[in-house]
């Protein structure tokens, strides 16, 4: 399939007239064709009119529709074979192994919200039927469903070109709540987000759709997104990027006349808490692990393990020197864009300055390589510089020690909101682990014990989500089924004759939901 | 019971030191004792403070033992007696028998919330069991559940004395969902807000719960509102009142550090449409229904019916004659505060200036007392005329009149989001209503058909919510079980040990819960 350099606006392919992006092989830092020219105001608007003319069709196409729209997607993905493949590593610097491991996750989260849909438990129906005898005053019949929220601007992450992208979690769980979705595609990965852009329309037309339930829109500064955020029509967000990104779009939404909800995940650097016995059995093994998790994929992760703590002692200091004996060993990775890998050199640099160096990865062989970095500091130098706990994307990390378990209590209220927080621990550290885990609950998403944070389960129990400002809205997972609640709401149907209620709430339950009814939960 | 002017912060009196709110009987227009100094900065950080501290445990007591104290604070209201009754009369002008229906409301709203946190589903408990088999990686054990968010913010609202103010549906659902809750009382029912707030400070103290479980703070400016919502321990707010209160609110809350979810119920002029053969059918029958409605409690409801649509014809000329009729023997009835009887007559004045009087009501025989008004306007006047879907609050209601379906279809897309949309509709009006449902589904909370739209039923399907500027999210409701949902966020626990696992997870599931275990619904 040649690549075009074209936006997808509905079925039409438009080139846009403003600045082009093309992407850069980080791998050799070459440019690689075809430019993407970026979307102008008429053309953003275009889209978000088309989305906004398909959105009352789209929003009630039966369960199975819509579930095989998604499975459709799915297997317009796969027909893409090689070719995406290879354009997303090239694209990426990342590994084949690792993109085809994502097609496989793309097209499955795809597939699990197909069944979502089909199993409609996100209706959330409730009946309460009416009682004409009650006194003082007779129960109306009162029915509830949630519908969609309306068209969704997505804007694809860089370290997700498949997952978290054109056709990523975000698109999944709109289309599956019921929203057009108009993606704006990220810059760093324009010929993958292409391939299955089109893919995605292909799917569309395949099924029947309205054509405004897909749109897909380049962009090189923040002129497309601010435009897609601000158009009317556009009734929610979904991102997944920088603070800085997360919070600009999240302020340009609440400035609207109309303000929306902006579902962004953001920053985390995810406290890993090695606890007493754990850290005196098995500091070695931990060591190891831990320096595989934070250099997997160049450290490009939400969930990275950026932030060790521990009580100080023998223990403690074995891992650290198991980890200055492995780090070095670790070959610097390309990274995903050039801008990207400056920005990890800053952040080290950053770093360097007010923690100390445990030990370093290999040097960079070739462009754009992100050089692995642990450091290290005591609990209150890291109370008392807000730097410390600054994100830096890409495999640097950093132990904090602590005097006791009072300090490890102090160091974890003093942390932001993060997507997780995971505990290494064994029998004897039970109490230690309780004692702590409220505060853990407050501040993560996800909770592991004995495991590493890298790696999000595609699943109804997954929260890839938390307080600010790992995400925008603690309220929402971005990963798993429970993502399509954040794209829907309640509407309540009082006294509606079967005739006009939707097929959710008629009388006769046809679609077999088990609602709840009068009160209690249907078998 | 002697009224103190005191503060309750935790389970100490305190007396503020700030300009002092004092209750005016609206009927005889007679300040009322005691005054209720405001607090300073300092005690809502105490307040604040001590709901922090509370809530680590709160939200962790037993579903039974939550349980058991929203039943308890409904009792200890009840113990409050007819002294509850005559002051709440006397704060508000409101008749004996709308402040007992209330009382039976607010004590029943709170053993709703009650049997909701027993049932648990709130809790939406999923466990994806671990695949130690699972290829290309093992899966590991997940388990979600939702917690509280945190100290909730309340403002009490004019309107409801009870129902919706200092243990009303904000305070009942916070509470349910494991929140302590510091409450800002409405100034206009000071006394009203004492009593009610010792009731449940004393079922804190029955129930053996944190004191910091509940506070209630008076204050006469914005001063202790905004330093409530921008306390960083406060993690949520419930507000009920005005849209320039509610967007004060919401943008102090997005300007905090950490931004936190403001859940403002504000503006709504709840359309009522008259379809044809509906009209034609009982155009004088809706009539009385419509004016019965409109001046029910002064037309002091979020769902007042304050827009009316049909198309032109004797059928419609008729419902006006009708209302014409009506409108002029209903008595002026005396508002809740002077300020809100001014803003009435201001709005009243500002409508007159835009659109024809149909109707009034009788005059004022008494201090703030409202007269009824209806006004008419064609549809081309009304799309042109923003103004004009300003909310009034009282008891005014404004006719817009369509050339045809195709206007009634353009006023609908033009009105701003609602709580409420109500159809008037017979068996021939079916298509008409079907084709304008889902504008309205966009458009409103909750749908009538054939009733009113005053009137909230307090059960598990009810929505009173809706796209801004009805509110500030419309992903939620504020009355009704559902509630409970606008304070939670979910927490996934990834291979924990069933010894660190709270209840609701645990492997035996010992709350009996019925799960969503491995993407099938436990029966």
């Amino acid at each position: 399939m040649t690549l075009t350099g074209k936006m997808l606006i509905g079925q039409h392919a438009t080139t846009g007239n403003r600045e082009a992006i093309r992407a850069v092989n980080p791998a050799t830092d070459t440019p690689m064709e075809p430019a993407y020219p970026g979307g102008n105001g008429e053309q953003v608007a275009k889209a978000c009119a088309l989305a906004w003319a398909a959105f009352d069709g789209y929003r009630e196409t039966s369960l199975e529709v819509r579930a095989t729209f998604l499975e459709t997607i799915a297997a317009q993905i796969e027909a893409l074979g090689d070719e995406l493949i290879e354009r997303a590593v090239a694209e990426t610097g990342l590994p084949h192994a690792r993109i085809q491991g994502e097609r496989g996750r793309t097209c499955g989260q795809l597939r699990t919200f197909a069944r979502t849909v089909r199993a409609g438990e996100w209706l959330d129906v409730r009946v309460d039927p009416a009682q004409p005898q009650r006194q003082p005053l007779p129960r109306p019949d009162l029915r509830q469903r949630h519908i969609a929220l309306g068209p969704v601007a997505v804007f694809g992450a860089s370290n997700f070109p498949l997952a978290f992208s054109v056709a990523g979690g975000d698109t999944a769980s709109a289309l599956a709540a019921g929203c057009p979705v108009v993606v704006k595609a990220h810059g760093a990965h324009p010929g993958t987000s292409e391939l299955v852009g089109r893919a995605v329309a292909q799917a569309v037309q395949a099924c029947g759709l309205p054509e405004g339930v897909f749109s897909l829109l380049y962009g090189s500064g923040r002129e497309v997104g601010i435009a897609l955020v601000t158009d009317p029509r556009i009734k929610a967000v979904g991102f997944t990027g920088s603070r800085s990104g997360g919070v600009a779009l999240t302020q340009a939404a609440q400035a609207r006349a109309e303000p929306i909800p902006v579902y962004a995940e953001m920053s985390s650097i995810n406290p890993v808490y090695l606890f007493a016995a754990a850290l005196a059995a098995r500091g070695e093994a931990l060591a190891q692990g831990f320096v595989a998790s934070l250099t997997q994929g160049a450290g490009q992760f939400c969930t990275n393990p950026g932030l060790v703590i521990g009580v100080q002692g023998p223990a403690l200091d074995r891992f650290i020197r198991t980890t200055s004996e492995l780090l070095p060993s670790c070959a610097a990775q390309t990274m995903l864009t050039p801008g990207i890998a400056s920005a990890y050199d800053s952040g080290v640099g950053a770093l360097t300055e007010h923690a100390k160096v445990v030990a370093q990865g290999l040097p960079a062989t070739g462009p754009n390589q992100g050089q692995a970095h642990v450091f290290v500091t005591q609990a209150q130098a890291f109370l008392a510089n807000q730097h410390l706990q600054a994100e830096v994307f890409g495999a640097a990390s950093l132990i904090v020690v602590c005097a006791n378990n009072e300090e490890v209590r102090q160091v974890s209220e003093h942390l932001e909101g993060q997507l997780t927080a995971t505990l290494h621990l064994d029998e004897d550290d039970l109490p230690s682990a309780k004692a702590l885990l409220p505060v853990l609950e407050r501040k993560a998403g996800r909770l592991l014990v004995n495991g590493w944070p890298t790696g999000v389960e595609v699943c109804d129990a997954m929260v890839h989500g938390g307080p600010f400002p790992a995400t925008s809205d603690s309220r929402s997972t971005s990963v798993g089924t429970a993502a399509i609640q954040r794209f829907l709401r309640p509407v309540c149907y009082q006294d509606f004759p079967d005739a006009l209620l939707p097929a959710a709430l008629q009388h006769g339950n046809p679609l077999l939901l088990r609602r709840l009814l009068d009160g209690q939960r249907e078998a």
